[in-house]
């Protein structure tokens, strides 16, 4: 069983798309928690609705937020073995990303290594990626290191943007790409598929 | 009729996929000369086998050499409309790019802005892919201005990489690619479907 921990900010449309994976296909897959860094955020309902345990995370206790280390405790209590980053806006604090070597992943809305880095998340990478005039965008998912958006590729996928008339176009087709790519990665984790040797992540063929 | 200059440094297979292309199907272009900033390449070979005048240039004038300057005498009397970069490992200097602001064009190994800039050519491009891991690499046709790959994109198109064992078997993938991008590319450009708006280039649709 690969149980696995989703971390969001936002309306968790990411989320969305792998519970409803999780529930259709991924009968390996267990979503364990979901944790969010905004107490009020569209997708902790989600996380209620679905029966799902869910936490808050801050730099500091305070009320209901618990900090990155007790997470770290409750993660391991629960025997987390993917935490995946699905829209979470919240940089990881150094030690829980060493804790956790190899064990997140994140989605980033563009084809990485362009359009990624500090600064660029949600529509800024989009209005990025359309004033340069990119005739292709798409989606990549990633191990997290301790730089954003430079940690080693797992998969990417892309999709034609040469007609679009504004960013928002380039919003909406990257976001469908998500949505697909990111339960399939969970999928060839739980079919343990993903190895990295030589510094490479290599997807291994059944 | 849309002319075009071809410039060139290597064995030309770029060059050789326009040629057929013309022959085949962009009757209204005309391939008016083919540039190479060195004497021996197999390119110039091509150039010859098909009639088609050709030039040395080079930063001084030296034997069958002929400057920038003098190249943008030849090009202009003849007309030409279009200078596409296939593979020319010459930096074109300030003032012969700014002559031919939005005329001339470049074909990149990789997905612009990744992997491009100063010493990312040939292979040097599909190890650094290698290396990221990327499980998409592709190819883009730019602008060109006076920073390495970094004029506003005009088309790309991307190819799956995720199952390579080493940077030959991307490059591979990545020529066929480009095989028939510039092509695709040129007959735009002579369908005078290629618009520069607002700081964007765009693809007219018909």
């Amino acid at each position: 069983m690969l149980k696995i921990a989703v971390f969001v900010s936002g309306r968790g449309s990411n989320l969305k798309s792998l519970i409803e994976k999780i529930k259709s296909d991924l009968t390996t897959v267990e979503l364990s928690a979901v944790i969010s860094n905004k107490s009020d955020c569209p997708a902790i309902n989600l996380a209620e609705e679905n029966d799902i345990p869910y936490f808050f995370v801050n730099e500091i206790s305070k009320e209901k937020f618990v900090t990155f280390s007790t997470l770290k405790d409750i993660l391991n209590s629960k025997e987390v073995n993917l935490i995946v980053l699905a829209g979470f806006l919240k940089k990881i604090p150094e030690d829980f990303v060493d804790a956790f070597e190899n064990k997140i992943i994140n989605i980033h809305p563009a084809l990485l290594p362009s359009f990624g880095g500090k600064g660029m998340y949600g529509m800024n990478v989009h209005k990025a990626v359309f004033e340069s005039s990119a005739k292709v965008s798409g989606a990549t998912v990633h191990f997290v290191n301790n730089f954003y958006d430079e940690g080693k590729i797992i998969l990417q996928r892309c999709v034609d943007i040469s007609d679009v008339e504004n960013p928002a176009e380039i919003a909406e087709r990257v976001l469908r790409i998500e949505h697909e790519l990111l339960p399939d990665v969970v999928k060839l984790f739980s079919e343990d598929r993903v190895t990295v040797e030589n510094n490479r992540v290599q997807i291994k063929f059944k």
